[in-house]
C-alpha cells in the first residue's frame, strides 16, 4: 500500500487519520505547485490528477478522501474514527457531511477562487466572483459550529472521529490562507487547542 | 423507523435506494414550499431542517442524504447498492463523490441561486451572481462522465449503485428545473435510460 499525497488539507486529513490509526503506510509525495499530480505518471492512477489517493498492493487505485478514510476503518477498525455500529458510523458521516457541506466545501473553494487562483485557474473552472461569499459561508458554518462544540469535546459528544479530523485540517490550512478562525469563536478554539495536542496531530504535521 | 420526505432529488434519491432494497418504510412527507421542513416541528428532529431525515425506532433521527444511504446498506445489505467487500465500497464511495463534486452539488446550487431563489433566498445565504458559472461546472461533469459511461452499463461498471441513484436524481431534477442533459451526452442519455425503466425508479418515483 502506498499514499500519494502533497501539501494541501485534504492529504493532510488522511495523514492525520492513518496517524491517529497508528499504521505506518509509505508515503510518495507529489509537487503539486509543479503540476507533478496533473502529469500522465499520475494520472494514469487518478485520472482526476488529485492527492490524496491510495495505491493497494494489487495495484487499485483509490482516490476521493472520505472514501479512502472509510477503506482505512474497514481494514484497520481499531480505533475507531467513523464507528463501531451502524449507529455510530452514520452519526460520524452526518457530521463530517455537515461540516464538509458548511465549512470546508466553501472554504476550499473561497481559496481556490481567490488566494489559490494561480494554482487552479488553469486546472479547474474557477468562479472568482463568488470567492468572498463562499468564504462568508464558511464563516456562518463555523460560528454555528461554535454553538454546537458548547459543552462538547468533540463534535460527536466524546468520540474523536473523522468529522474533527476533516474540519482540523481545513481550519488549519484556512489559518495558513487567509481564512483564520474568528477568536471570538471560543469553542472551536479550544476544540483545535485539543485536536492540536494530539500525538498523531503532531506527528502527521 | 420513518423517513421524513418531500420533493426534490435527495429525497428522491433515498425513495430509490430504499426501493432498490425492497425495503418498506413509512413515508412522512414535508410541505418544503411552505416551510413545513423549518418549523419546530421537524428542526426538532432535523436542527438542519433538510429532508430527507430518517428516523429510528429509539427516536434517534439520521439526518443527510448519503448517510442515510450507508445506514439501510449496513442494516440491509442485500441487494448491495455499495458494495459486498472493502475495495467495492471504496469503488462506490469515489464514484459517488466524484457524481456529487462535479456534477449534482453544481447543479443544485445553480438551481438554489437561480431558479431556486424565491424558495432559498431567505434560508440559506444564496450567491446568486454565481448561478451560471455552477451550471457550466454541472454540464461540464456531465460531458465528463458521457466519455467514462462509454462501455459501461453503470458508473461502476455492471454494478448498479448509489453513484447512478445519485446521478438520475439529479439528472431528473435538473430536466425540471432549466438544466436538462445535452442530448448529445448519448452514454448519459443511454444510460438515464437504463435507470428510468428498473422496477424500483418506477416504484419511488
Amino acid at each position: 500500500m502506498k499514499l500519494y499525497t502533497s501539501i494541501g488539507p485534504n492529504p493532510r486529513l488522511v495523514r492525520m487519520f492513518i496517524a491517529e490509526k497508528g499504521l505506518d503506510i509509505p508515503l510518495q509525495t507529489l509537487d503539486l505547485m509543479g503540476g507533478e499530480n496533473r502529469q500522465a505518471a499520475f494520472t494514469a492512477k487518478n485520472p482526476m490528477g488529485q492527492t490524496p489517493a491510495l495505491e493497494l498492493d494489487d495495484g487499485t487505485v483509490l482516490a476521493e478522501t472520505i472514501p479512502i478514510c472509510e477503506y482505512l476503518e474497514e481494514c484497520h477498525p481499531n480505533p475507531p474514527l467513523i464507528g463501531t455500529t451502524p449507529e455510530e458510523r452514520a452519526q460520524v458521516r452526518m457530521w463530517t457531511r455537515r461540516v464538509e457541506l458548511h465549512i470546508t466545501a466553501p472554504m476550499a473553494d473561497g481559496f481556490r477562487f481567490a488566494e489559490g487562483l494561480p494554482i487552479f485557474k488553469d486546472r479547474i473552472r474557477t468562479i472568482p466572483h463568488a470567492a468572498d461569499d463562499l468564504k462568508a459561508i464558511a464563516r456562518s458554518g463555523l460560528a454555528w459550529l461554535d454553538g454546537h462544540l458548547a459543552g462538547r469535546s468533540f463534535i460527536c459528544g466524546d468520540r474523536y472521529s473523522l468529522a474533527d479530523i476533516v474540519l482540523f485540517a481545513f481550519v488549519e490550512f484556512g489559518g495558513q490562507v487567509g481564512q483564520k478562525v474568528d477568536p471570538a469563536l471560543e469553542n472551536v478554539a479550544a476544540w483545535s487547542a485539543r485536536v492540536a495536542e494530539r500525538p498523531a496531530t503532531v506527528r502527521s504535521a
